[in-house]
């Protein structure tokens, strides 16, 4: 067993979170086909932003594609790659305050040299408590 | 390598999904914090939608709760579980047609006897272009 963050002492029954979830675009088609440089690169951007990776899955799709999700301390995070239309989707969930979901979302648009960035953030669960 | 159900030749390049955001309460605890069940009535429910499941990874925290990520061929699903409140942040998203999404999170609310369901549906990318 892992320790929650998102359950301590001052926060233990706050079912609250941030969910970033974002489109990144003009991004090279050969970097959204490199299953390893993209799961590395969303657990460094995740370490960065001050989440704890737990656990990282991959796969890669036929003819094109990747999806790599993160298990975090805080919840989890996902990037599902089109290297064929230079687009990928990425959402980042935390809970608790100390993670950073914007900023992972942030650093991996510069890691990817993304052209264009759009992101939308939903505040989930008990929405009075979230920072 | 496996093959990407939404890369076919009728939807290459199509840089869309359907991300269902949903929040469960009333659940037991026991149930929320049984991660082997969990896994299980996640897996199944997203079957039961259509989904396929590539691989399904786990985590139980200390001293309570579940996340559950489940990798398709069609993008990700997830679940959070907060014993303590009785309540789990759930997340559907998928690419195609064919998968079903809301019906996968209204599957696990029926599987977990959530006393409430509250649902968000997410249209992702180039939205004229999903159903």
């Amino acid at each position: 067993m892992s320790e929650a963050p998102c359950q301590t002492e001052e926060t233990v029954g706050l079912f609250a979170g941030q969910h970033v979830l974002a489109e990144l675009s003009g991004v090279s088609a050969d970097l959204l086909d490199d299953e390893q440089f993209l799961k590395h690169a969303l657990g460094e951007v995740l370490t960065q932003a001050d989440a704890t990776v737990l656990e990282v899955i991959s796969k890669k799709f036929d003819p094109q594609g990747v999806t790599v999700l993160a298990l975090l301390s805080e919840s989890h995070a996902s990037i599902h790659t089109y290297p064929e239309v230079g687009s990928v989707f990425v959402d980042v969930f935390t809970c608790g305050t100390r993670a950073k979901p914007a900023l992972a979302v942030q650093l991996l648009a510069d890691a990817l040299g993304a052209a264009h960035v759009s992101t939308d953030l939903v505040t989930r669960g008990v929405k009075e408590h979230v920072a």
